[in-house]
Parts: C-alpha cells; structure tokens; sequence
C-alpha cells in the first residue's frame, strides 16, 4: 500500500519564510488566510488528501471508468463519494471569487493545497481541475446572465466542466478544427462534430457537465481566426436554472489509456447539439487561453506532485529493504543485510528527485503568487510585473516540472528493482500517470516553443529581462554572505549560461527561426534550471536567515534545506552548460537531413 | 498498427565496413557465414521478424498470459505458432554447439537477428532468449550425461528454460536466499522454496522446461559461498530422455505488470522437487553467472531493439501528421499544413534517438563479436583481450543501452502527442515493455557499481587501460584525416573526460568506497557516451572510406551517416562534461543528510 504525508512544513516554510506571504496582506482575499488559517486549510486539506483520496488511488487504476451501452460511464467505486466530500469541503471553490459562492481565498493557498491531493490521486482531482479551468474561462469572457447560470453550480461543484479543443486530425494546430456552430436566430446556435481526449467528458459524480467547445460558425474564416468558443450543456439549463432536456451531446468510447485510469477521457459526439457563445465571435481561441494558461500552471503542478509521493514511497522502500551491505562496511551488522538507504547511488537518486521536488514546490508557489497579484493587485506596475513573469514562466512550469515529475517517477520506481514493474507495488501507476503531463495541455515541446517563439520577445523582452535582473540582483546583493556563497555562485553561473544562450538566440534565431526551434526544448530545460536555482537560492538565504533567528526545534529542517540545496548546486545546475552548448549548434546538422532519409 | 522494417542494410554496414567481419574468418563458425550466408540469414530473420512476430505484439500485451485453476499458464494467441516458426527455422540453436544440435553460426550473427526479432515482439522473444542463457549454463558447467540429456531438446526449442534467482527477500542480495536443497543419497536433491519474477516460469509452448535454480543445500554456509546451482525439470526426464511424472514445482501466480504482458512473469513454487546439482557445490553463483553476462547483453540488446523500433514509429507518424507550418514557412503549401517531420525540435528529438540507436547497434556486434572471439579463438592473446573488453563493457551494454532505449521510447511516443498516450497506437508498450530491461538482470545502478567496483580494477585495470589506449590510438591515428577531424576531436574531448574520471575514481574511492558509488551511475553513462562515439568515429571512418571507394549507390545511407554521427558529436557528446563534474563533487553531499531526514 503506497503511503503518502501532505509535506505541509515545507509548503509553510515556503509560504512564510521564502515567499514572505505576509507581505500581501493588502490584496483581497489574503486578509482571509492569515497564518494560522493557512495552516489549519494546508492541514485539513492533507488530511483529505492522505484519508480520503490516498485509498482510492489504486483502485481508480485498477477499475478505470466503465461506459455503459447508453453512453453513460461510471468512475471507479469510491470516486463519487470522494468527490463530494470535496465539494462540500468548499475546495473546489476555495479560491473562486465570492460572488459566485466561492470562498474568495488566494489562488496560491489552491495551489499549496491541490499538490497534496494531486499526489495522493491525479485522477480524481482531474474532475475539479477541468471545472476550475471552466469557471476562470466563464468568470473572464461570459456574459451576467452566464455567470449567473452556470458558475454558481460549477463552484459548489454540482456541475462540472470540461475542455473540447482536440479533434481526431487536430491538436497542436487549432486551426484545423472542423467543429461547427450554425446560428438558430435566436443566440444559440447548433453544434456539429466530433471531438476527442475530452477529460471528464462523461461521467457520474455531478448533476450536469458544462462543455466548453471550440466550433467554427458557418461561414467564419478558415484557421485560427475562425474559431469561437461555446457553452454545451449536458443537460439544458432553464432561465430559473432548472435541468431540462437531454442534449444531444454523448460519449462515443471511452480511450484505452497508459494511465490515469481513474479519468474518463471521452470521444464526444455533438450532434447539432445546443451552444451558447462565449465571449466574441471568432475569438474562441483567446478566450480559450483564459482556461489553458491556468492549465497549464495546474499540469505543472501535476508533474510536481508525482515526482513527490514517487519521492515518498521510494524513500520509504529503501528504508524497509534490506539488501546487501555499505561499501563503508555493515551499518546494521545486527540485521542480515543494510537497508538500501546506505548506498550512495541510492541516496543519490533520492537526493535528485527531492532536490527538484522542494525547489518545484517553491516555484509552483512563487508563479501562483505572481498569479494572485497579476489578479488582484490595484497597483498598476505590481500587476504588469507580476502578470510578465507569470506569462513568462507558465511554459516553463509546464514543460519542466512535468518532464522533471515523469523522470522522477521512473527513478523512483528503479529503487523497488522488480518490484517497481509490479502493479501492486503502485510505483508503476506514478509513472504512467505522470507521462500525460507532459502531453496533454500542449505537449512539452509546444511549451518550448511558446517559451522561445512568442514569450521571450513580447514586450520587447521585458518579462525576461525584469526576471535577470532581478535573480542577477539577488546573487549580487548576497555575494558577501558567506553562507550563501555556495548558493550564489552556483546560481550566479547558471545565469551567465541563460543570458548568453538568450543572447545566441536573439543574434541567430530572428533570421533563421530554425535555430529557435531547435534550441527550444534545451532553452525550456535551462530556464528550469536556473529559476529552480534561483528558488534554491531563496530558501537557502530564508533557512540561514531563520537558523540565525533561532531556529525553534527546527534546526533539522534547516540542516536538509540547506544540504539538498547544495546537492542541486554541485550536481544539477552544472546542467545548464550542456544544455547552452547544445543550444549553441544551431539548427544546421538537423535540418540538412532529408526527410526520406529519416 | 505499428510499423517496423528491419535495419538489415545498417546491419551489414557495421558488420562489413566497420567490424571487418570477413577478417575473423578463420574462427570456427564464421567460415560458414561468408557475406552472402550473413545478408540470406539477415534478410530471412527480417522478414520472420516483420511478418511472424510483429502482428502479434499488440494482442501479446492485450491478452497477457493467463493461469488457470491447474496451475498452467497459455500465452497470448498466435504466440505459441510464432515460436514453433521460430524453433523450426532453426533460429534457437543459430549460435549453440553443432554437437547438439546447434548450427554453430556466429553469437555476432545471432545478435544481430535477434534485434529485429525483439523489436518486433520483445515479450515473445523472451522465451527462447532464456532458453538460450540456460543452454549456455548447462554446456560451461554440465556434466556430459547432463549436456546430453537436456541440451539438442533445448536447441531444438522442444523444451525452454528459465533461470530462478529472486526471491520475496532478496533480489540484488543473493546471499539472503533460503530456498533449500536436501541430498537424496542417490546424487538428487529435494528443492524447496518460493521464487518470483520468473520469466517463462510456466507457459504452454514446450513439452518441458528446465528450470535451472538458486538454493543452499543444508549445511551449507550462509551468504553467497552456500549457493549451488540446481537443475529442476518441470517434467522428469528418464535416462532414455522420455519424460515421465510432472516434478513438484508449479507457478503460483502470475505477476501483474507494467509491461511486457505476452511474458508469463511467474511466482515458483518448489515442493521437495527433484533437482540435480550443476556446477560444484556452493559454486552456484559463479555458474548462475555464465548465464547471468549472456543474459545481460541480451538485455541491454533489448534496450537497443525498444529504441528502433520506437524511432520508426515516431518517424512515421512524423511523416504523415500534418500540423502546423515550418517556423521558415510552409514546407507544403498545397496541404492543410505541414507533417510535423519538418519541425527543428521533432528532428532533434529523432535525430536523438537515432543516433544512439546506430551507435547502440554498433556497440552491441562489436561486444559480440569480442564475445566470439574470446570463446572460439586458439590464439591466447586475442582470448585475453577480447574476453577483457567483454567483461569490461557487459554492464556499460546492459545499463546505458536501457537505460536510453527507455528514454528514447519516450520521446518517440511524445511524438505522437495525445495519441502516444492511447494504447491503440502502440507507443504506450515500447515505453512500458522497455522499463523492464532497466530492472531485470541486475537492476541499472548494480551495473553501475559493477562497472566501478569490480569491472575498473580487474587485473590491475588491464581492461580498461586497453580500451583507453584502443580509442586514444583511434584518434592520434586518424587526425590527420580532415575528413574525420570532426569526430575525432569530439571522441578524444569525450575520452579525456573519461580519462580524468577514472583517474579521480582511483585517487579518491580507494581510501572512501562511498565515492566510487556516488559516482558509479554517472561513470557508466560517461562510459557509455565515449564508447558511443568512438563506434561514431569507427562508422564515419567506415562511411568516409567506402565513399571514397566508389559508395555504389550507398551515396545517400553514407551522407545520412555522416550527418547523424555529426549530430551526435555536436549535441550528445559534450554531455561527457557534464558526467565528469557531477563525478568530482563526491559522496559528501549525499552521505551527510541523516537517514530519518529523507
């Protein structure tokens, strides 16, 4: 049975002593989460994630989700209930603005939270997640009468919502789309086509399911520009919100998945079923990026969760084997055999994933943040600033903490040997869950791509240079602590290496555009390596700063924070030289093979 | 349905115009594989490969194996036909003694077949592949009654076998093992005890299966010195070889796994089963491990195999994708959009896995035929130095080639987007079937620790010094030739990276072991990146050469071959760096943090 504990100290060490949480207490909703209710909400929060959702983990795997010969589908034994307790928890709407029935509480608090449930089942919070995503795309593009319609159900949780961007012959390039809307005369208009991997497209716990679908509306130009955004109902909704009809909306099959077993992923049907526009005329794409920014952020923080209790099970297993001996002689000579844990190739894997795990937390947590204030601040310049470095990372979240999350997962599961290969030991199920991350919401390499091709240069390259400067900033007014020049040095290297490969790009990428895509994935890969070294470096100054303080019988904490900090110093940064000499090749060797010669 | 064409022309590239096979002609064997009998045997094995054992690989990881209530196991439909095939055309004996039946061809010539056939049906390939490392078990250290009792049947195919080490307690740790074995007085021994994750264990497509198992005869010492070596048929043979009772040993269960479903995965079971000491007493382990380093390039072969095959889907699918346009305009503009194949990123990733899928390739025949000439040459010098190399690169073939064939299958299935993640399409088994070639036969990181532990100091570091020497000659040899200067600059940057780690290896792991396994997973991939390249620089050597002898119209495979191994200098070798600085930074780190602080 695979164990889980909510790593609730490190999100408040992160929250409080890293982030300065406090700090924000003017932007609204923050008021609300003072400290201690943080701590009382990451706290019941991990103990639904540990009690309720932990247990049904396997089974979700096991069971799958079965559709049924009238196209409905049941999710697995324990789910529905589970989902309820959620719901009337108040999580869904934990961060939702009050109007609506939510709580109004920071996006960051979400996020802290969510990681815990991710970790102990990614497939049943996939259900809120799409209806989150839903909420935000509604709340930001709908009309009064919208809102008023659907968010109020979709918060308390009794509907749910879904995403229906992919068709068969189209994923990457919407473009393509054939989905088409025919306008009735009177605001609604018919829906016409086929759509497939629609999470939670169908399924059991909720009363009604908000499809959000891009359809092109008969005589819209062709490709991207043609492309709006419509509400279809499972069931009709009347003016007084009362269910009415069926509509003509269905689960064609269910996908045989790797994993995620637990989640519906549906082909759907819509056959001249009924929608409502959502925000303009062919600008469905925009306002479908409402939904697909915050996402992404929530993908990103799938991978981090993954790579957490993959963490936690093998850190617990190589505690519990006992085979062999230390190669610095018997640590136990009472047992058989030493436990694992004494190997340093085992500590080292450990130490890898642990190294991503803490710093991706931070990051996950220092973006949500920036979330909060591009949302909620009255301060102009905090919000551009915030609302920069949000745009500018949301790739890099994505694609590396989901990269980092699989990988993680896979060595995780390489510490249980024969054991990781067997379903029951549930180190199988981390790894197949985890790869999706990296597909679906634009898979990686489209991350990559949005990172170099669009987010580098908007504004002339603000965002990015706001964010050298200020973690060059950071190295330079901390370079006389010696406690922290470990830290520094290491992050300040790491810098140089993604300044000159932006650099590179700007000098060779503008006029051959290749070269930007095939420094891409490298480029993505080394902007983690220097913002999670930059979180390294925050904590490790906030862990110096609170040990000097008095660390309050926390002094272990500080001791590992700052010791795996180092590992990711001595170890993982040195990363980011390979990956700008990578970058620096250019795009030549690979563009000059021809296609058949592949 | 996946697609896959056997690489015979690389192939034979490697084999005539890199190895220089035709050179080994006077070892017994390889006369009778003139050039024309390699490509008759090649292109037949392709073909059983594409057209047997291809169609059946989806339906062997969709109908898994099933036990039933009697304890018998059927493998998926079509599986026990295709082997039939295989037996028949005589491909299980390709390599084994004439003198039973064998046709004594090459182990190179083996090798090289045998990757078509586990690209095409890794799970299927695994019941003769066995067979095979329980053949070779029972010909080094059998007695003659036993050779002939048990070996022209298995060489036939008409009985496999298996290899039965792991138990629920010890996998790594043979020592710990407790299954027991009770002299009879009449040179028999009563065997009891579990084993589990035998491959093959129990199946329904021979008449017999020799089970060659671990056990301590009573009295014995403990730890590995009390481990003998046992046969265990599962039906009793009698003199004249005609089976007689069933033996109590039975299949408990069948494991469920990630992968590699068409295998029947089994948990043994030993009740006072008759079985017949191999080898001397408490000399199992050195027997188990004539079987043991076959088994481990057989599997670092699958590793190499999983990479192709993944490779030739993903360029396929590239091929005919159509999404999106070329970052320097549309490729295609008569289409609705470009096939993704014109992307810098996706030819970087293909590319990627290619040019490891080449070298691997060459890696693998040039490690056979070391195997060959260390086990059929009468010339002592050669013996030494081939059988040197052998030993010093098993575990680099077996850790890096999966661990890579993994990786690479990966990011083949992220080609396909979404569709990589639906098992319909194929890419989801490469990635779960080739995890398992990272975990069985000693898990990756004990091939590390092998390599620097045990392989690096043998006879005062013979081997390696030898193979240093071997690359260093390569390149001062060849620096003249501008031709090749690419290459070679590339190998000798890798090599003296690889130089300097061994170096730091023995001035600092000798005094502090736990240096030597915080750098042991680094120091195989570093190993296996130079001797990656060096078959880079060995091929391009080949490829510029042949192409200055008139390339025959080979122009277009000797172009794609230069560029390839190109790529591989420019965007994989500098990784050497990378490796030798994460070597350098020691054990400290990792061995510091306390156990209960993980």
């Amino acid at each position: 049975m695979p164990v889980f504990k909510a790593p609730v100290d490190d999100t408040l060490f992160i929250l409080n002593d890293v982030l300065g949480y406090e700090r924000y207490m003017n932007l609204p909703g923050f008021a609300d989460a003072s400290p201690d209710i943080v701590e009382a909400v990451l706290q019941e929060g991990a103990r639904i994630a540990e009690e309720v959702m932990l247990p049904l983990n396997q089974v979700g795997d096991q069971e799958g989700c079965v559709r049924h010969d009238d196209a409905s589908v049941t999710t697995p034994k324990g789910f529905k209930e589970a989902y309820k307790q959620y719901c009337e928890g108040g999580w869904l709407g934990l961060a939702a603005s009050p109007e609506y029935g939510g709580q109004g509480l920071p996006y960051t608090l979400h996020t802290a939270v969510s990681e815990y449930m991710i970790s102990a089942n990614l497939s049943l919070l996939m259900y809120p997640g799409l209806t989150q995503g839903a909420v935000a795309a509604i709340a930001e593009h709908g009309t009064d009468e919208q809102k008023n319609k659907f968010l109020p159900k979709m918060i308390e949780g009794k509907w749910t919502g879904t995403m229906n961007l992919t068709e068969p012959h189209c994923g990457t390039d919407l473009g393509l789309l054939r989905t088409k809307a025919v306008p009735q005369g009177d605001g609604s208009y018919k829906i016409s086509g086929q759509k497939i991997f629609i999470s939670a497209g169908e399924h059991d716990m909720s009363d009604n399911i908000i499809h959000l679908v891009l359809a092109r509306i008969e005589g819209a130009p062709e490709g991207v520009k043609g492309i709006s955004l419509f509400i279809v109902p499972k069931i009709m909704v009347g003016d007084d919100g009362s269910l009415g009809d069926r509509n003509p909306v269905s689960c064609g099959s269910l996908e045989e998945k790797m994993g995620i077993h637990g989640n519906a992923t549906c082909v759907m049907n819509y056959d001249e079923a009924t929608g409502y526009l959502i925000g303009k005329e062919n600008a469905g794409l925009k306002a479908m990026f409402v939904m697909m920014n915050e996402a992404r952020l929530g993908v990103g923080l799938q991978g981090q969760a993954m790579g957490e209790i993959a963490y936690q099970n093998a850190v617990a297993y190589a505690r519990e084997r006992l085979q062999g001996r230390s190669l610095s002689g018997a640590k136990f000579p009472d047992k058989k055999a030493d436990p694992i844990i004494v190997h340093p190739d085992v500590r080292r894997t450990l130490m890898t994933i642990r190294a991503f795990n803490e710093a991706g937390r931070a990051f996950m947590l220092w973006t949500a943040l920036k979330s909060d204030i591009a949302h909620k601040s009255d301060v102009e310049a905090d919000v551009q600033e915030a609302d920069d470095l949000l745009n500018l990372v949301t790739p890099v979240v994505k694609g590396v903490l989901t990269d980092k999350g699989f990988d993680h997962a896979v060595m995780a599961q390489q510490m249980f040997g024969g054991h990781g290969y067997i379903e029951e030991w549930g180190m199988s199920q981390y790894v197949r869950d985890a790869r999706i991350a990296m597909i679906y919401e634009g898979a990686n390499g489209i991350q990559a791509l949005d990172l170099v091709g669009r987010k580098l240069g908007q504004n002339g390259g603000r965002a990015v240079m706001a964010f050298f400067k200020e973690v060059g900033d950071f190295c330079e007014e901390n370079r006389n602590n010696e406690e922290l020049t470990l830290y520094t040095k290491g992050l300040k290297k790491g810098l140089n290496d993604l300044q000159a490969s932006t650099m590179w790009l700007m000098q060779n990428a503008m006029a051959k555009p290749d070269n930007a895509g095939a420094a891409s994935t490298d480029y993505m890969h080394l902007f983690g390596l220097v913002t999670l070294g930059y979180m390294w470096a925050l904590m490790a100054k906030a862990a110096v700063e609170k040990r000097a303080a008095g660390a309050n019988g926390k002094e272990e904490f500080l001791a590992a924070k700052l010791l795996v900090g180092k590992f990711y110093m001595e170890r993982i940064m040195p990363e980011t030289a390979l990956r700008k000499t990578r970058i620096e090749t250019g795009a030549e060797t690979m563009m000059e093979l021809a296609e058949e010669a592949f």
